[in-house]
């Protein structure tokens, strides 16, 4: 077998076998093959696209290039829950400690970002003292007495799509469908779950600009998980606007313990019920959706879901303290507003627009190199549909590196619109899509 | 500028502007762009092409990629000569004497082949003493004496198009349009002449397989080279079989010694007279083709010809006893005959197995560090609309290592097709293009 063959076949439009994908992908994990074949084949398959069965060998390809993590050892059913990412995104903060409560083993392996905001092992950060390096068995440990852990990925998983995203990343290829669907499920199956959630976004702030590529993503992916017995179920959310009101690392902690505390933006506290409905009914911990989503409005009512994040906290060597005085977490030197110069309704505010101020004030990394200012972001004060007037504060810029303010100031004042009320209310939910096929909302 | 915004660009297929295309072609001469960004943009332009601006500008940033040749002080018109390559094309060796015959200054640069046989370089090596390796002084000197030279090309000419070609070699995007005539026209501009004949040839041995792209092609080659004020003129020439009789190295010089003395395959005769008469014309030594291809006859006829490759030969330190004895010329230890099981005529003859059967006998290079055996190759004892007979023979196998034989000899064997007589007589030239448009023969 030839890679020079392998490329020149996905070039002319045809189909890879399961021996030619294996083959590639172990001969690139190896080193063997030069990054410049692989670029070449990323871009055919960019261009020509992958089937179904081509992008489910890839995916399983990948799977076996490096270890899986076995997560027998955690009683019940570990259900995993994924975001294919937005600007303010926050959900895993706020749902793990839901569904924990509830009784559903919450055992997250999370990442480090690299984008408009850290990721959620950087956000954790933001409290004094919590942990996310474990060994397996801290880990397993945690989970079966908490319900709920956070960790970072420390056994070598999908070292094939570390590789491959690293090369897209450079050379144009990240959103084709295929290559998306196969990084996301290599890893969620690596990850040893026994279902998964997905969270799939659309809109200016996600990979998917519209909803049909959303809806042929998540089947892609539903149809991965289906493929190898994993109950997979993705629901189509909006990220036109940014999730919340906050965006940033600290900020974002402190809106997802107001969200347990019942004092949650619409949109967030919709998104985290909805996904942990979900998550409660595959880890059969409720009958029904809406069985679920009334066990998910109570622990917030009751306060056990916010127990539960105080528990996890402490079972993780954080200050607890942070959590019940937000006051503590890192703070910036300025918070400045931004004043609305104009009177009507908010139609639209770009979450890509907002996400790239949110890093240019400092709370992304632009290169892996990067440091993160756990404190900067944004936190908008109006949401879309919000009635405004004039010198109305549309959004709080909080930052330390002053001489970006200016420049960031009226980017973000150009991300928001203002005028006439939209003729139809905004949706957070857009579709559901599972084995059994796609319903939209 | 960012080469990763080129790469978006074309792989949306969107035209790159000359600025861009300046960028990548310099960034990647002086290795500032890495090779798998450009084998991604490779791919993006093999499948969302160039147009003709884009192509020009690519052409003409590989040229501006190196050295140029000044060719000022060789007298008279200099008319450069290309082909697009093909098996058993030995154009080079007789067509250069011919022309240098009518008086049109041939000063040649030319490469060692990676392909079925060696180069125009390799196969003069077969003439005992022949030097090709001289300095721009000596190289005009013999050219001002002799009217011919062929030499190996010393002056660092167009990097950027060597870089590119070793890594469309690999990932699979040599046979594009606008890649193909770029590298091809940038190399000729690059040379220094006045004019250029191109000699696109179609067929299983070419790298165009079908009319439709070879005039597609020839007419870019055209177009880039009037857009320099190059007079330009491309034959579009019949490579479904192999050119001539020989296919090799000793084996093609011998044929072309014949060819001078006025005893060459008929098909290869027209060619070097086609070519020959539009040299003849550019370089202003003929009004006219017809005038132009009297003459070219004639100086074969007279013996002018043959003798100024006696002249050529002594000028480049060869011993030209191998030219008047053609039995010193390098022979294998075997000659065996394909005999033929059947009788009818001869259908077709697969130019490229015919040129995998020679690379096979050692006649070419499998890897730029392979050695040739300047002997071996295969000569065709039947042609294309030839009569055949049980038990005549079809081709004669020369080579040295007998381990070979049996599996060469059915190869060849399955690329000769007998049965009924074909219902139109083969063609030789199927087109002229030059500035004024596209002439289907």
């Amino acid at each position: 077998m030839r890679m020079y063959d392998i490329i020149q076949k996905k070039r002319d439009g045809r189909e890879l076998s399961t021996e030619e994908i294996n083959f590639f992908i172990n001969g690139y994990t190896k080193g063997e093959i030069p990054d410049y074949q692989i670029s070449a084949l990323l871009m055919a398959i960019y261009l020509k696209k992958m089937n179904k069965r081509e992008t489910v060998d890839l995916t399983n390809a990948m799977v076996n290039s490096g270890e899986t993590v076995d997560l027998s050892l955690i009683e019940g059913i570990k259900v995993d829950k994924h975001s294919t990412g937005g600007v303010g995104d926050k959900v895993t903060l706020a749902l793990g400690p839901m569904v924990a409560a509830c009784g559903l083993p919450f055992a997250k392996m999370s990442g480090r970002g690299l984008g408009h905001t850290g990721g959620t092992l950087d956000k954790l950060e933001s409290i004094k003292g919590l942990k996310t390096g474990f060994t397996k068995e801290e880990f397993i440990a945690i989970v079966n007495r908490v319900k709920l852990c956070i960790c970072s990925q420390t056994a070598n998983i999908t070292p094939a799509d570390k590789k491959l995203y690293a090369l897209r990343d450079v050379t144009a290829t990240v959103d084709n469908i295929s290559l998306i669907a196969s990084s996301v499920m290599s890893k969620k199956l690596a990850s040893g779950s026994n279902a998964i959630v997905l969270d799939v976004k659309v809109g200016s702030g996600a990979f998917m600009k519209d909803l049909e590529s959303a809806f042929t993503l998540a089947k892609e992916m539903v149809d991965i998980g289906t493929s190898v017995d994993r109950n997979t179920v993705a629901i189509i959310s909006n990220m036109d606007e940014p999730l919340g009101r906050a965006v940033g690392n600290s900020i974002e902690v402190k809106e997802a313990i107001e969200t347990l505390k019942g004092n949650g933006p619409e949109d967030f506290v919709e998104l985290c019920i909805t996904l942990g409905s979900f998550l409660l009914v595959l880890g059969k911990k409720a009958n029904n959706i809406e069985t679920a989503r009334d066990m998910l409005t109570e622990v917030i009512n009751n306060g056990r879901a916010y127990n539960k994040l105080l528990d996890f906290v402490e079972a993780q060597g954080g200050d607890v303290n942070y959590i019940k005085n937000t006051d503590l977490l890192p703070k910036t030197s300025n918070i400045l507003e931004l004043l609305s110069d104009s009177e009507g309704y908010i139609k639209s505010i770009d979450a890509e627009e907002v996400g790239k101020c949110a890093l240019a004030l400092g709370a992304g990394r632009e290169t892996k190199e990067s440091n993160i200012d756990l404190a900067a972001g944004i936190v908008l004060n109006k949401k879309v549909d919000d009635r405004v007037n004039k010198g109305d504060v549309l959004a709080y810029l909080h930052f330390n590196d002053n001489r970006k303010f200016e420049e960031v100031r009226l980017q973000l004042r150009n991300a928001i619109k203002i005028g006439n009320k939209n003729s139809e209310h905004k949706k957070m939910i857009f579709g559901i899509v599972d084995a059994s096929g796609i319903k939209k909302l």
